[in-house]
Formats: structure tokens, C-alpha cells, sequence
């Protein structure tokens, strides 16, 4: 075991959808310390181009790294999708998204070789769930929805509204009439509308959430580069969180979601990395 | 007259809403050429804290005077409310904001005193529109309600779906059981649901839309100041657009905003200023 072992995991996301990652690393990795990175000055990402997720991406590593991190869990489907191809070949830390599990469940889930994907405009511009399934199987037929309006209903807290549920039958309804029988909910904040979702589009259809298979993947690569924390220091799972605005706002939010409460939320000036 | 008075006119906003100024700028002072910069990189403000939206302000203005315009029009609510009087102070050139055309004017309309704001969250927090109002009769009752899923059901082009009329409903539910008479288009976006608003509340309540009052008093600058276009080089108003981010996607939707079409939109790295 080296030095490293002790080392927190840095998570990142453009605001608070990635504590639905941070949470299921939580309960999945009990031994591990986190740093996560929420960038609520610039959120939202899913309407950005490439060059900005890019290069927001890369300040919010530099950030991470001035903070010892072992390894990085990219816990934003737009940042995954845009920037972690690229990221990977500049850093000499083990990094993973939510994409890349994401789809390889799909891919052991689906019966009919139909997988829907819903997520933000810019990662389904992206074909990148269409491109990493098709790697794992050419005949599967990927279907995707951008579904703008989940996040901001999210956030008005009307997850189980009227309101949500007519948009949502609205948005799922082509995917449901194409027969897919598997449905990846691409976007960190989606499955805080899981129940909602699982209602419309019936039992028939499984859902796949992104957040869950990487607190997996991530426990697989760590145990791959021998970095498991076996020799805790404290008794708890320390965690600390960074924001780049609102860090009150943050942490109310953080508290709703987390299974632990938050002490403190720091806000750093993102741009200066 | 001076030199300056050829200059153009600076307008700025978070994204693509103050392009419903720039119309009634467009119309209401046709001898004016224009500057636009919407910063789509980092949309929306409504949701940013008072020193991110202070900061961001700070760099357009910085960037609208290397295109050495001669007065800035801040076309946006949420910045008029947290940067309008900081900036002010920092720049010797003339500079409106939104807001106080907007609260005048409701002041002139109302009859019974109760006016109505619908606002992003950080411009119904700021307390501005009541700060202004309350300056000039304090009597006048203000009643302000954030709408936060308007710009995103704007911005997916549901202007008159059953879902924004439903969601419209609700919001203004409150405004209308306390009797307001007049209600104010706190945010840039508003006035593209100007139609679906006003079926919900009824012909008794007077919509206003702070873009064309915004416009009536830049006319009255430019006059106080003698700044005023007389002297035209070209036969048309000279227009031009720049964006933080996704330079093509703007330009759609300013096809789509404005009278005229937008030859090119240019990108540029707002950090740098």
C-alpha cells in the first residue's frame, strides 16, 4: 500500500446533479474521503459548446489536484461526454465518468437491443452513449431525447407534480413507441425524477442509473491501481465541498440529497485555476 | 455634436432575453448602430450570487468599451439589480439598466397601488423593483413572484403550450388574489410569453414590458447628453452580436427575436476582460 491510499476522491459536476454519484460512492466506498467540486457559478453545461466544457473541465481538475486527489470521478454527463476523452491523455491520475458504466449496463440490461437515452441537449448532440454502446454491440439501437425542462423542474422541487409528469409523458413518449426496453437516465439529476419516470414509461422498461454503476467502476479502479483506503486515519468518511457560487444554496441542497449532513461548503474562485 | 456621436450603443445581457431590448432599441432609435454581447457561456444570472453577477458584469462592460461604445444598455434584470449601481461609479460613460424604466412606469399605471413582479429568483431576492417602486410612492404595495421554469419553457419554444399555461397559472395564482392592477416583466424573456400572461390574468391587469420603456429612456440620454446619431455614414443601423459560447445556436434565435437578420455572430473569451 502506498501513500496515496489516503488520498481523497475528487468529484466534479457543473452544480449539484453529481451528489446523486457522490451519494451512491458514499454507500458504496465507506472507507473513502471525497473532494467534490460543484461549478454553480457556470452550471448549467448541457447547453455549452465543447471549448467551454473543455476548458472548464480542465480548471476544475487543476483545482482537484491542488487538493492531493487520488483519482477523479467526472460526475456530469455533458463534462464526460465533452471533456474527458482529452482530459484523460493530459493527467497522470486514474479518472473515470458516468457514461462509459452507464452504457455497458445498458448493454447487459436490454433483451431487445432497443436502449433509450435521456439527457441534457448537449450530450445527446454528442452521440456519445450511441457511439460507446454500438463499441460493445453494433446492432443495438440507440434512441435519444434531450429533456431541457427535467433539471429546472427539479429544482422547483415538483418532482412527483402534474406538471412534471405531463412533460415527462410528453418527452418519453416517442422512446416508449419505439419499443426500447432499457432507458439510461443520462443526466445527474434525473434520477431524482426516478419514480416519476418509472410510472410513465411502466415496469416493462428498466431504468438504468448512470450514478450507481460508477460507484462500482470507480471501486474496481481503485482496486486495479492497489489504491484502496484500508488504513483510515478517522472514524468517519470525511468529505469536503467546493462550490465556485451560492455555497448556502449548495449546501441546503447537498443536505436533501446526501445520506450525511453537510458542515461546510467553501466557495473558491474557479476561474483562477 | 461630437465625435462620439457616430459611436454605437453597448448592450449587454446573460444570453439571448436582452435581444427583446435590443428590438425595441432597434425600433424606437433607428439611427442608432449597436453593439450585443450575450454571455451564453455562463447563462442564466438568475441564480447567481451578487459578486459572480458583479464580477461577469464588470468584464462585458470592460470588453463594450474596447468596441468604444458611447452609453451601455445593461438588458438584463438580474445584472441592472446587482451591478447597475456598482458599475455606475466605475465608468465615465452614460448607462441605464432595465429596471427603473420598467418601475416608473408601473408607478404611472397603477390605480390601486398593487403591482405585481415577475422575476428571476436573484431579482425578486434583491428587492429591487420594490426599492425603486417604494421610492416613488411609498404606499404602493409590491408583490414579487420568481418564475424560474419561464425562460427554460421559453427557451424550448412552448410559448403556448398547455404546460406553460398551466405552470403560468400557478405562478401568477398569488398576484392575482391579492388584486394587483399592473405587473411588471421582471426578466428579458418575459415579454415572448406576453400573450399567454395576459389570458391568465385577465385584460384588467396592465402588463409592463420594461425592454420598450428601457428604450424611451435611452432615447432621453442620448438627448440629455447631445450623443444623439444625426449624421448617419451608412444607410442602415449598423448591428453587431457577440457571445461567450455557441455563436450559431444566438444567431437562430436572434433570427427569430429580431426585425432584421443577423448577418454574424462573433465568440470571444469574456474571462480575458
Amino acid at each position: 500500500m502506498n501513500d496515496k491510499c489516503n488520498a481523497p476522491i475528487g468529484i466534479f459536476d457543473s452544480g449539484v446533479g453529481g451528489l446523486t454519484v457522490a451519494r451512491e460512492i458514499m454507500r458504496n466506498l465507506p472507507n473513502e474521503d471525497l473532494v467534490y467540486f460543484g461549478d454553480t457559478a457556470r452550471v448549467p453545461y448541457g447547453s455549452k459548446s465543447k471549448n467551454t466544457i473543455l476548458k472548464y473541465s480542465r480548471q476544475i481538475i487543476r483545482f482537484l489536484q491542488t487538493q492531493h486527489v487520488k483519482a477523479i470521478v467526472v460526475a456530469c454527463n455533458t463534462a464526460s461526454a465533452y471533456a474527458l476523452e482529452d482530459i484523460k491523455k493530459e493527467i497522470d491520475l486514474p479518472i473515470i465518468g458516468v457514461i462509459k458504466p452507464g452504457a455497458r449496463v445498458a448493454c447487459q440490461t436490454t433483451r431487445n437491443g432497443k436502449i433509450g437515452v435521456i439527457a441534457t441537449e448537449a450530450t445527446i448532440r454528442s452521440g456519445i452513449y450511441k457511439q460507446f454502446i454500438n463499441g460493445q454491440n453494433p446492432d443495438y439501437q440507440v434512441l435519444g431525447k434531450a429533456c431541457p425542462l427535467f433539471v429546472p423542474l427539479v429544482e422547483e422541487g415538483w418532482q412527483k407534480d402534474p406538471v412534471t409528469i405531463t412533460v415527462a409523458a410528453r418527452y418519453l413518449e416517442e422512446l416508449i413507441k419505439q419499443e426500447i426496453d432499457t432507458l439510461i437516465l443520462g443526466c445527474t439529476h434525473y434520477p431524482l425524477l426516478r419514480s416519476t419516470i418509472q410510472n410513465i414509461v411502466g415496469e416493462e422498461i428498466t431504468l438504468v442509473n448512470p450514478a450507481y454503476e460508477t460507484a462500482l467502476e470507480l471501486k474496481s479502479l481503485l482496486n486495479k491501481y492497489n489504491l484502496n483506503n484500508q488504513n483510515r486515519a478517522t472514524e468517519h468518511q470525511q468529505q469536503r465541498f467546493y462550490v465556485s457560487d451560492l455555497a448556502e444554496n449548495f449546501q441546503k441542497v447537498a443536505n436533501s440529497i446526501l445520506p450525511s449532513e453537510v458542515d461546510m461548503t467553501n466557495q473558491i474562485n474557479i476561474e483562477e485555476y
